[in-house]
């Protein structure tokens, strides 16, 4: 960036959406980027895909001179040169154990000898696609929320064999391109985000299934009720400041009626079924099919626009 | 509101922080409001934090003309007084059930034949304090989130005796002064909301006490991931919009994983003894004691921001 310094250099390996997202992410706080992926027409429009995502949040005023960030861009010929000189490879191939275990196979003895390689992986624990490596201790999960260049969340999961450095490394390669890396102590399935929004989607099903509410009104009851302190504030700072003496006063409080209500919360309600039929009904009563790709852009503007707020109110120091 | 047709009218009774967030969402919405509180001081001094609270609002730019909306609200010598001429009457003691009962049988006794009476009670269902009135049809619960001027979200649930003109007419207020009802249609404890909130606190619990993740990194992951996307969209959107063919081929791809999920989301975690002290611990490390209060406000600027954002992207109309 001008500083005298040279660019650090990431490598993106599959440069689908997730990989596209990752390459827009370093390049626009000034890393090299080089973008490698098997499947060679994927890899070709690869670029110009990141080019147009790029003029579409200079638009939105989330970032400028796009033409620049573009330049650092790189489409590599082999994997090998995709990684050469790269202190941190993102993976971004299919949630398949054996591609990933192929790939990291073949990461892992290219790679420079101090890189350190993440995988987007949102479902599958490192340690099932890295035990065999002799480079297992600089592999971890780093799973992302898409897109990653507006939901800056980055949850790193290390393997049992994944070293406290290489956790340090991705930790702060992930804080130098702005995005907020949680650790994900030990690897458990769905790490933490899914585990979460699994929860709140369980009761959602269940309240559902038992009639108590529509679809509409529980998306009401979280978009015009509890999401807006979610936006700031976690669940646990949001209830440490509602009451009087914090989180602990909380819980004594209110902690009974949640324990009660939590009782009663335990049913695994199967997401099939006429159950599922009739929120697909509900939904495409509230926006039909062909809305969807509609939709889908007006969601990614809400998100740009929230983001240039949260960046104009700087919650980066909240 | 000079349209020749006179002000419509709402009585608050119970004029503490709930009671004064109530008051304000009507008159800035041109009704006239009637506060009353057998707490004499509490009553006096109403009006006054009335007013400061305007003038917070007026000053973030999310209202005009304090000045001109607190003359709307008057404070009445008795609860006679105050639901004279009030077709809506919004209730807002302490969370007993004897006191609700109470107040319930003096207000239907002296409400206007057609007035509706919703109750703020976040936990107790409607039916326990009503049974017994001869205008047991007109009584509902219409929980409120606090500040009811910041977040929008109301939950009407009826009791079995409500009637469905009742409903209608509480739905129609709340939609009239800008605020959006929920049907919970039948009494369930809880309500929607804390529902939703306990299942995703009950989760960032468990993964408190399993050591996954500390609390800080579990709100890093809600202010930073899912609540971006739930301060606009609901869950059932969310994952409507995050695959293809909609929250049918969502379920089909990914119903599997959040089953598995679930089915280890079981464990009712008591919100007590040495978790609660670890995550106070935690919590007081991030932010000391004597700053709640400082950051109470931070929160409120917060939450302001966010609403004046939202009015100007129109999110009303999304």
């Amino acid at each position: 960036m001008g500083t005298g310094s040279p660019a650090r250099c990431a490598a993106i390996i599959g440069t689908g959406l997730i990989g596209q997202g990752w390459a827009i992410v370093f390049a626009r706080k000034g890393w090299d980027v080089r973008l490698y992926d098997v499947n060679a027409a994927m890899l070709a429009e690869a670029r110009s895909l990141i080019l147009q995502q790029l003029r579409e949040l200079e638009t939105q005023g989330l970032l400028e001179d796009a033409s620049g960030i573009i330049e650092r861009v790189h489409v590599a010929g082999s994997l090998a040169d995709a990684v050469k000189g790269a202190s941190y490879i993102q993976e971004n191939s299919p949630e398949k154990v054996e591609i990933k275990r192929a790939l990291f196979t073949e990461l892992d003895a290219v790679a420079e000898p101090d890189a350190v390689i993440g995988s987007s992986t949102s479902s599958i624990p490192a340690s099932q696609f890295t035990e065999h490596l002799p480079g297992r201790h600089r592999c971890l999960v780093a799973h992302p929320v898409n897109p990653p260049y507006l939901i800056p969340v980055v949850e790193l999961c290390p393997a049992p064999w994944t070293s406290p450095q290489a956790l340090d490394a991705a930790r702060e390669a992930m804080t130098a391109i702005g995005q907020k890396p949680v650790l994900v102590r030990r690897e458990i399935e769905g790490f933490i985000l899914n585990r979460l929004q699994g929860a709140l989607l369980h009761e959602a099903f269940r309240l559902a299934k038992a009639g108590i509410a529509s679809a509409e009104d529980i998306d009401v009851t979280v978009k015009d009720g509890l999401g807006l302190r979610w936006s700031f504030m976690g669940p646990f700072e949001t209830i440490d400041l509602n009451a009087p003496g914090g989180i602990a006063d909380y819980c004594a409080r209110y902690g009974g009626l949640y324990e009660s209500i939590g009782a009663d919360q335990g049913e695994c309600v199967a997401w099939d079924g006429a159950l599922v039929a009739a929120l697909e009904d509900e939904r495409r009563g509230l926006l039909p099919q062909e809305d969807l790709a509609k939709r889908r852009f007006w969601r990614d503007e809400k998100l740009m626009r929230l983001m240039r707020h949260k960046q104009e109110n700087g919650d980066n120091n909240g």
